[in-house]
């Protein structure tokens, strides 16, 4: 509408304007009634609507207006399915419109470090690409129905331990290419209406005062257009955060920073404009609000339960099918096995837990959809708020167990393992589900094991049991949706977001995770999940990438628009898949890149591409992907730019980063000269890579052997040779003046250098 | 000899003192003949005298006069026998006195922090103390007859990659306990007359003009009395270098360096004082030499063989020997393979490349030691000079093994794959002698390989062979010390001072070795050799320590003499070893550290402590290690020095890294308090743990409790309960301020602060 935010602002007293910049109370912002400016609020999301009514605590541990609860993101980001994160993100919408909601405060968008982090059940993925598509679907869902949402935590807040205080140390390229690149896509192609600082520090200064983050790179670089909110409670000096780009805190600070702004405004601290802008951008998105609010809108509560479950099944991942024990073959006796099977983990806690509006219970929907429900029986086998053994919980379960054709056991981890709020210390599951698990395998060579759990396991009984089902925290219909899949009513199609690695100590931030006391180092640099198994060539238990399906799919026809590019072109790259097996299913193919030869350092590969298809038995599908100069660069942080050395690429075609079908060769060609600047220190190999300095370096080389006595001859026969040709590769220019014995002066080599860089 | 040399000083011209800064030509430092002051002579060592004659090149091209060539440095660390490496330094002063040189340049002790380093030959351990103890036996043995010492290359020059210009980034704790301790114990209790600077930068910073380094640690810290040398064509600023405790530059810069540092003086630049003080230095050392030259020295070149043949046998480490293969039983016919075993590789390439006075032709001396020398046969097996498989070749060697009853395969690493001035780029033996290797292993089951390398290799073949003999580069007599080995008439006492991984990959520094352009991180930072494998749980194809020996060895009655120290406190750990099996022998007992529970990150164990004990069959010693603060403490580098944390110590006994015997746990008490400086954003979890804080902090929690409307019961029960607990434990002071509603003021926070910092 064509309000006119500007005259707003101009009405608006000093301390109505410092007013907008901070909270009314736990939830809403403030309005100005004399002028028309609105309250609104904002709630907890990311899979499901949490608005708390009564005394609020943003921690979850107070009951909030029922709602439907999706899958959480680890599992969302299984699906690899952008479009059908978007109709999560309608759904979302249409529960936010009918409880009056303006703002869901999601989605997050944090690379997964390490798989100990407490949170990691909220973020998708371990890749910045993936990670930044799911996160771009999901605010393009929300905000199509008018709903904005609050892309989170900007940024590098990969753990819980200490979040509001820790200084996570990166390096820019890293923190380019992996951290703020998952949050780069969403904020340039899905435009949240706000972006949620973080609480950590990065680099020595908290996100919600980095100005680096907020202004320069957020709102100037990216183009963001809304407003950027602190984390609950991460604001730390007001006015710092205000001028750097942090227009609104929450919750409310009683007066406290409404106070600190009109005092910095009238002491000449901040300026006027600084804080209009900042209210501009908050008008900006209330009246965005205001204007896409749906009068008296409503949902279908049992609607969205079936579309949750239908989207959980395509969230999980078959991670092991031996013998193809799944689906479950008709008329089979089934002992549902494990204490989730009544009382299913389907959420994680803290921020993001919401009231559910039902909840399937696994062994019932497992009854339903079986032939014959009697022959379907269930036992407990553990507790889930003890680690330790139950033995007659266990003999029960085998016996149970030994009496079926087939024992699905429900395991996963509790509630107590995985937060908000503090991170894990191991990947182990509870002792006494290992030790069930190992049990059962005892006595029934049919063992499927259902895992219901935020963020990777150790699985030291992965060779004994024949399937295993990686189900995340599927939400509210989390029973319907793994019935479903147990049966083949749906036909598994999700893939791994994250690596499963072996055991905790491979794992990329090992050594210096989660840091020593407030900092912490991302020494692991870029080279973060698959990017550090792939190249360090370390086994994982389950690769990134990695998902079975009840049928097959076989890659061919694998074509590379043009073999040679330069790098401001975009190239086209097509694969033919088709499902040769006999049920219908979806495909999710893999493009990676890898740099065949490059001078920096850079991972085996990345990805850089990904789409999901639907075959009937049979069909076939050509895809088609569209690579572009991201595709092959790495950030060069003197360049300030991403930089594609020119080269042969790869294009690799995968079911798996770990699995690659079909591979070819590209040539990019860099439009961008790097220019290194000489000194006296400069190496002659680093000029003799510039067609111009080139002969000017071969003369002095020669100069150099004449200096020496040795003649190039010499040098190439002889026992010594190999060294002295890489020594002299890699001598600085001042070392002609030492061993030229006075015949190449200082000034002589002043004068080069000059030139040298003249060139 | 009671000299006045600062009366000697006070005589010389500017011009004259400047001269002695830097060397008269390639070898020798320049004199002053009317003050008496002589020109002396350095040479390269370290495992042999490599006095050139006629022109110089410091690169080992051309030949120098007849010396003893002894096993390199990575050999002599496998002995781990600080009296073995003194009785070697003493037969090389013995031969540099013979030849007139005053300083033998050398030990190396920087550490192997990748294999791939092509001068690891030259340089001892993985591990700082091993490296420490063995630089300090060698300059204790080589000083003792009045030759010094050149301990180098100081420091940080880990990589032969770009030395002349590399930057080694390193963090200052790594620094401390890796790099720089190599250097601490040598400089402190070896006292060298000279130290190196290294070609590389430190920090950005040149070694040779790096003040921390040369002055501030080294001069002022540890005490070192003598002065520093650059390495061969290291100076870069001789103004800078002199300044920052450079006092030598090496080779003469034809008179250029000189006159720089007296225009530097003139110009006030550089005080006189700074001069006189490196002069000082330089002529102390000068006279040193004059009055320990022995006139007329001569050596016996025979018996320095026999000692070269003596000292090669305990530097060889038996790897594998599966069914006691080794020693070869007496009457069985031999196949001996390999080129090597002709013309054997027992020295590395570059400057420390001499000219030996005899070479054992390790074939010969397997048949001077065999019972009937018709049964020992030879075969080539393969070419060294190429990586090409020589059919011919491979079948004849098949032919040999299989008439024989045992096969011993003489193989390694041709020179052209290991040298002074660049590294490797793989850890593989040349395609055609794996080849070889398992093509023998085919035709025999009796297979011993006997290796000739300077650094680890990977062994894709070592299950297929019984057993593996490293032999290291073992100097001249390396083919007897191979031969006595073999046959038993001496037993394998080596253990590795260096990880065998199976893969490069697995190596810390893979990732970002050897650095980007003239950038190096040193990213796996205090994680180096066995202090990774260990703590990420990577196995290794044998480990750091390892060794087997024709005996065995039980350890029994570790005793520790105190339970509960102080870290000012030394303590001695005594265990008891006894020779249990027939053959005397050698056993290396290591003692290791394990800090049970930290703050910092520290790795699982490190060694603090071995001993090499003799022992007759069926003979026991007891072993006696005395610990000290440095045995438990990390470096703390914002304290600036070595501090321990008080807690549980785990004291390891063990044959090698991998295999701890016995163990038992110290209490160790800090008499260092650490005191945090509190500010608005310390955490309540930092100062509960001050018992003089704490109080104060439990009532802010109280208050915060109200605030948030929340008891403690209700947060020890309920859903929400762990994370809160933990967040609250985290939480910074600042919160208070947010969370109170009002009731604690920004003012009150300050004081709270000011408060706690008073306390």
């Amino acid at each position: 509408m064509g309000r006119d935010i500007q005259a707003l602002i101009a009405q608006m007293t000093l301390e109505e304007k410092a007013g907008m910049c901070s909270g009314l109370d736990f939830w809403r912002l403030k309005g100005v009634e004399r002028l028309g400016i609105p309250t609104i609020m904002v709630t907890d999301g990311p899979h499901g609507l949490r608005k708390q009514q009564g005394t609020s605590d943003h921690l979850g541990i107070f009951d909030s207006v029922p709602a439907t609860c999706f899958p959480s993101a680890a599992g969302m980001a299984s699906s690899w399915d952008r479009e059908l994160i978007g109709k999560v993100g309608v759904a979302l919408s249409e529960e936010c419109q009918a409880e009056n909601v303006a703002v869901l405060l999601g989605p997050g968008a944090n690379i997964k470090r390490s798989p100990l982090c407490g949170r990691n059940f909220e973020y998708f993925s371990e890749d910045p690409y993936l990670s930044s598509e799911m996160a771009t679907s999901h605010i393009q869902g929300v905000q199509s129905q008018g709903i904005g949402t609050s892309l989170k935590h900007f940024a590098v807040n990969n753990q819980e331990h200490r979040r509001v205080g820790v200084d996570a140390i990166v390096d820019e390229r890293t923190l380019r290419e992996i951290y703020l690149a998952s949050f780069e896509g969403p904020v340039k192609n899905g435009q949240p209406w706000t972006v949620m600082s973080a609480y950590n520090k990065v680099n020595g200064t908290f996100a919600s005062e980095n100005k680096i983050l907020l202004t320069d790179i957020l709102k100037e670089e990216w183009g963001h257009e809304g407003f950027v909110v602190t984390d609950w409670g991460a604001n730390n000096d007001r006015v710092d955060g205000l001028a750097a780009g942090q227009e609104l805190e929450m919750p409310s600070s009683g007066g406290l920073g409404d106070r600190k702004i009109v005092e910095a405004v009238q002491n000449g601290q901040l300026s006027e404009e600084a804080l209009n802008r900042a209210v501009e951008r908050i008008l900006r998105i209330i009246f965005m609000s205001v204007d896409n609010k749906k009068p008296n809108a409503t949902y279908d509560r049992d609607e969205h339960h079936r579309l949750a479950r239908s989207v959980a099944s395509e969230t999980m991942v078959l991670l092991k099918n031996e013998g193809n024990l799944l689906p479950l073959a008709k008329g089979k006796k089934l002992a549902v096995i494990g204490a989730f099977a009544q009382k299913p983990r389907y959420q994680g806690g803290g921020s993001s837990h919401i009231t559910p509006t039902q909840i399937d219970v696994p062994f019932e929907e497992i009854r339903k959809l079986a032939d014959d429900s009697a022959s379907v029986v269930y036992a407990q086998g553990f507790h889930t708020d003890t680690d330790d053994l139950d033995a007659i919980l266990v003999e029960e379960a085998k016996k149970a167990a030994s009496e079926a054709d087939v024992a699905v056991i429900i395991a996963g981890l509790p509630d107590r393992y995985e937060s908000e709020g503090y991170d894990r210390k191991h990947l182990q599951m509870p002792a006494n589900q290992n030790q069930l698990i190992e049990a059962i395998a005892g006595v029934q060579s049919n063992v499927v094991v259902v895992l219901l759990n935020g963020s990777p396991i150790e699985m030291p009984w992965a060779r004994q049991v024949k399937s295993i089902l990686e189900a995340y925290l599927g939400g509210q219909a989390v029973g319907g949706a793994m019935a479903d899949l147990l049966f083949g009513v749906a036909n598994p199609s999700g893939k791994l977001a994250e690596t499963f690695p072996m055991k905790l100590s491979d794992n990329p931030s090992f050594l210096f995770f989660p840091g020593e006391g407030n900092r912490v180092e991302y020494r692991e640099g870029i080279f973060v999940g698959y990017r550090y198994y792939d190249t360090k060539e370390v086994k994982p238990l389950f690769p990134f990438g990695h998902g079975l399906s009840y049928t097959t799919y076989e890659y061919s026809d694998l074509v590379i628009g043009s073999k040679e590019i330069k790098d401001t072109d975009t190239v086209s790259v097509q694969v033919m898949v088709q499902n040769t097996g006999s049920h219908a299913g979806k495909e999710i193919i893999q493009l990676y890149v890898r740099d065949v030869d490059s001078t920096v350092i850079r991972p085996a590969k990345e990805l850089k591409g990904f789409a999901k298809v639907e075959l009937q038995p049979g069909e076939k599908k050509t895809v088609t992907f569209t690579l572009n100069k991201r595709s092959f660069a790495y950030y060069n942080a003197e360049l300030k730019d991403w930089h594609v050395e020119s080269g042969d690429f790869d294009i690799l075609m995968g079911r798996s980063s770990e699995d690659i079908v079909l591979s070819d060769t590209i040539r990019v060609e860099s439009t961008v000269i790097l220019k290194i600047k000489c000194d006296r220190n400069t190496m002659l190999i680093d000029l003799m890579n510039d067609p111009h300095r080139a002969p000017i370096v071969q003369g002095l080389i020669q100069k150099f052997q004449e200096g020496m006595g040795v003649s190039m001859t010499d040098l190439e026969s002889g026992e010594g040779s190999e060294m002295f040709a890489e020594m002299m590769k890699y001598m600085p220019l001042r070392t002609m003046v030492a061993f030229s014995q006075g015949s190449f002066t200082e000034e002589m080599l002043d004068g080069l250098v000059k030139q040298l860089n003249e060139l």
